[in-house]
């Protein structure tokens, strides 16, 4: 344990190099890793099992910087504690183009960087899902192998936003007490005091979601050692209230929004040098405070080294079946258990919704692997999401597979990226497509990342019915499509369900959405084909007859039926027209272009249908390409008078198009 | 006031026009109804300050149902009340096509219905804007003409999403004490008891934040009269947690999730009909209940007599402005007052990011319009929001014009929402863009309401430099276009901005979004016209020299800059091109054809360029169009870094066109 001045001289290192680093790119926030220096010390030399040189260490603790703009803070911590992949020289590039030091903490720039952090909120969110990933991976694999805490450190920020909520009172229901926040209680927001726009009492707000709440003054480290071993006794999650000064030690900027997102200046930091008995050059960091460091670093070495000891005397079996689920790598039963169910849908050709026959495909998923964690913003039953092999997950049993996410969409999208970034299960949740829009911002970070969360979004259009234009999605096919490396799924049938669930399972980096109908759809694909069609984004699923095709139609999930209705009606009057069905136009795009030529194909007339709006089909069909969709917002009423309603029809497709052959 | 036997069939002919309509449309969702039955009974009877013959009284309460699935108990007491909309027919064609009783309540459907609501959470946070609008427009006009309570009926589901913390603890803040919550606590969710997924003690968070709140039996009549009496005198916005049973009165399927969101059945009807003794037949009102029901309704003609009595006492100018401003008309001066600063503008040639061009326009605009209300979510500073003539809004002084909204960007837009159907007030609030995200869903509410809300959504692409890819809108300007009747403004400049601004204001009918830089722009427009050029959605700036043009460069914001540079290249190496700003696609695409096809024009190569992603922009340069921006996440690095690594140049956008060119 470090003395007081040891302490003192080991926070005024991250200090130090957070402010050089920030003044260096004239950008960034030195006012949190000031402000709470004292907290990491105290947690990284004392407390926080790691190993810097072994940092992907399966039991490790977690350390998530929510606040993610004070990101000087872990980049200090993990330069400090000997992290490989952060140098002197990566601190010295602070936000420059092609460091691992970006503005806010991007995971899979540097080990250590738990999640990719930045929009307010996030970070304690993702904290309930790797808590819940220990919880579940536990109960699977037992204490030897899997033990341990997921530390936040969470800003005034996090608190206001309200993902905050669903994450509090999602954590205090399933009481994962391994989760441990501490809030930077420092009352400064951007523009000033928090009392500016929040009178809210933390602590109470905490405990009406069964959350354990210690207050402590952030600065003194004995106090802090104390929550975070009280903390650490609890049956429920803990936030730990530190009271701080925001920029501690800057002599005339501490304690107000001055110091909390601009660089302090060369005077400033000169006189903090001064008042805080700093008298090195910038960058510098004494060879005593460094070694001192890098023995906190060091520190989880022996118990890493007993773990894997541990590891190695485990069954054989279960050590493999550890190892893969840890590294994400799906076991070898899947392709044969989907090649089985296709072949069994290509006799069944069962007429279901497909959000059914996505909870089809699920059945026969769920059974290969024990990986993968259901759940639900409380649309269970509507959302197919359950099976037969997942039952409740309950703060009494984590054993189980499935989460009753509450009416939570951003909370649950923002747990199952930290279920996924935990390591060991594959989550997928599932809520209306219109609700997206709550999920978005935790959907956006599941692609920067590149980690395979599982979106289930049901009731993909004005299919819905009678609920109407709240309900509807319209533009949210395009506002999906539109973000990158996020692959939007619209199944046909219930094949082209089974074969968009394989590649969402088989697609490591790239998180999936399944847009899924209410209604009930027929096979469109009728007979086995071994290869998985859909994982060439869009393919010919009817050619022409009769000649040449004069009219390529391109639909998705619900309008492949009406396009296959409309070819037909233009081949009865003599029309070639081939249909092209797209489940997932992102994979098209990234197809050769030979392949999406020959797809695309040279009909005089493209039509392209799907109920949502043109945005994005330009690409396929032209500016003079036929549309047939929805143009603004949906209505309440029956499916067939929606349908109707809106023109989405296999007649108004082909009469479309027929006036464009005779035009 | 109601013998308890007569509030008893009143309450019962809401369960029953309930039921029936629910099961003669086949859909729908009885429980709430029912179980608020008597809290509404009470509330429209005896407290609620309405006049069902003059629905739009501008000092009516406002009442809210957050949980807008109960959509039939609004309806039934709108037509039990005698609002001349929903006649029995409307009830009886519940939820059919073209009826104004869709499935769930939408603004303009009818009078009485205040906000659209269904996605949960969206009431209870419009409400902090219409108690807000209510203080607001008390303070510049009184008592004598604004003195108004706003009820809200919220639900579990409304109170578990993120969005209910963010509304709480801004009202709770803003001392909103008109404010009055009924919370349906009936421990039903869809999935089956709230405790499935949660345990918050929902008293005590309100308290958390500053609430006062109180706990009833929301089947007692004398309980729920205390209780409003009570929270009409409190000092602080009022919880009144109301325990009641889904589905009141169904003898099996009460208290269950059975009766939360599908028809009771006819067998359940029956029996429900028997065990509350209403021998009617489906959707026939007795006439004593519905007398006294219409005797409810017509309870506040006299309060508005007077209320329309003391207006007219008012001075007239006074009368005058009140008047104009409820009916959102805009002042006389704002055409001149932007017409002298456009020659302004075009005079001194400002260079300076549209974020503070943005302010400038402001600062024009807010000294005309007293009833813009800006505000900003914690980035007054950096989204540019507040102007010389706007202070903070406090709970001791309701009478400025700018919100601390806090760390709160999806509270904010639903509150800006609420701010614009109160009326009376023009709100607008900024956010950095790619936390559009997060404010989302209540964006698209104002667009699907048809409301003058006015997002200014700042730090609009990779220019804002350090801060990296998770605050780097990429997919935001596609994502926003998508959005069916939402204006998305990218300024190119001053003038521009006021421009932008000048649209937004006009129209009342649909909502703006303002995308602008951080980083500074040159002037492009350096000649007065008195024309609003943008209001064209997209124009030519900079006409081919020497000739057809043999390159039509488009370009918005930031981008335009860089699409004259490489006009000048082209022109240099003898290629005539032309340049055309495009502040506004979405009113672009409104144009007539003529007009379009001549201002995207005939050049043989087409180049787009906009620090966003392609989508969308395929319409305007055709699938062989060449497109200059970006193709997934943006970087932490400096700005000049930035744009040259992605090659958003004016050097790559002559290359490219020059390749084409050649080719």
């Amino acid at each position: 344990m470090p003395s007081r001045e040891q302490h003192d001289r080991m926070a005024n290192a991250i200090r130090f190099l957070s402010m050089d680093a920030i003044e260096k790119a004239n950008s960034g926030h030195p006012g949190l890793p000031m402000g709470c220096a004292d907290i990491a010390t105290v947690l990284f030399t004392r407390y926080l099992k790691f190993d810097a040189k072994k940092p992907h260490w399966a039991d490790r603790d977690r350390f998530i910087l929510s606040a993610g703009h004070g990101s000087m803070l872990l980049y200090s911590l993990l330069y400090l504690t000997g992290y490989e992949d952060i140098t002197l020289d990566e601190i010295k590039n602070f936000r420059q183009l092609g460091s691992r030091t970006a503005g806010h903490p991007e995971y899979g720039h540097a080990a250590g960087i738990e999640t990719t952090t930045g929009p307010l909120g996030q970070g304690i969110a993702n904290s309930v899902g790797f808590a819940l990933g220990e919880r579940i991976m536990n109960a699977a694999f037992g204490n030897d192998l899997v033990d341990h805490y997921t530390y936040v450190l969470a800003g005034d920020g996090c608190l206001m936003e309200g993902i905050s909520q669903e994450a509090i009172s999602l954590a205090g229901h399933l009481k994962l007490n391994k989760l441990i926040v501490f809030w930077d209680d420092n009352n400064i927001s951007i523009d000033g005091p928090v009392t500016l726009s929040d009178n809210t009492d933390q602590a109470a707000r905490f405990a009406a979601s069964g959350w354990n709440t210690l207050k402590i003054d952030g600065h003194d480290p004995e106090a802090i050692a104390a929550a975070i071993e009280a903390a650490r006794k609890s049956d429920r999650p803990t936030l730990i209230a530190a009271k701080t000064t925001i920029g501690f030690g800057a002599p005339t900027k501490a304690g107000t929004n001055k110091v909390h997102g601009s660089p302090l200046g060369a005077d400033e930091i000169a006189a903090t040098r001064k008042a805080l008995g700093w008298s090195y050059e910038p960058f510098e960091v004494p060879a005593e405070v460094l070694d001192a460091w890098r023995a906190a670093g060091a520190r989880g070495a022996q118990t890493r080294a007993a773990w894997e000891e541990r590891l190695g005397k485990v069954d054989a079996g279960q050590r493999a079946e550890f190892e893969r689920r840890m590294a994400g790598a799906l076991p070898a039963g899947l392709d044969k258990a989907i090649a089985d169910y296709k072949k069994k849908l290509a006799e069944d050709k069962p007429k279901v919704a497909t959000r059914k026959s996505s909870e089809m495909a699920l059945e026969v998923i769920n059974g290969v692997l024990p990986e993968t964690i259901g759940g639900s913003a409380d649309l269970t039953g509507s959302n197919n999401t359950k099976t037969s092999q997942t039952r409740a997950i309950t703060p009494d049993n984590y054993g189980e597979r499935y989460i009753h996410y509450g009416i939570r969409e951003l909370g649950m999208a923002a747990a199952m990226n930290g279920l996924a970034l935990h390591g060991g299960v594959i989550p997928y949740g599932g809520t209306f497509m219109c609700f997206s829009d709550y999920a978005r911002p935790a959907m956006r970070l599941a692609s920067l990342m590149g980690i395979r969360s599982i979106f289930v979004m049901t009731h993909d259009s004005i299919g819905l019915g009678e609920d109407g234009p709240t309900h509807q999605p319209v533009e949210h096919l395009a506002a999906l499509r539109a973000v990158p490396n996020h692959n939007v799924f619209r199944p046909a049938d219930a094949t082209e369900s089974a074969e968009c669930w394989q590649i969402a399972l088989e697609t490591e980096k790239t998180p999936s959405t399944l847009a899924l109908t209410r209604q009930n759809l027929p096979a469109v694909r009728t007979t086995y084909v071994e290869e998985n069609l859909s994982a060439r984004g869009a393919y010919e699923l009817a050619a022409a007859e009769g000649g040449e095709a004069a009219v390529t139609i391109f639909a998705t999930g619900s309008e492949v039926e009406i396009a296959l209705k409309a070819r037909d009606l233009l081949q009865g009057h003599g029309h070639p027209a081939r249909v092209v069905s797209a489940p997932c136009l992102d994979i098209f795009w990234q197809q050769d272009e030979a392949y999406r030529a020959a797809t695309i194909g040279t009909a005089k007339v493209k039509v392209a249908v799907e109920a949502g709006i043109r945005q994005g089909w330009d690409a396929v069909i032209g500016t003079d390409g036929l549309f047939v969709g929805m143009t603004g917002f949906g209505a309440s009423g029956t499916i067939e008078q929606l349908y109707a309603h809106f023109g989405i029809t296999a007649e108004a497709v082909a009469k479309a198009a027929e006036g464009r052959l005779h035009g």
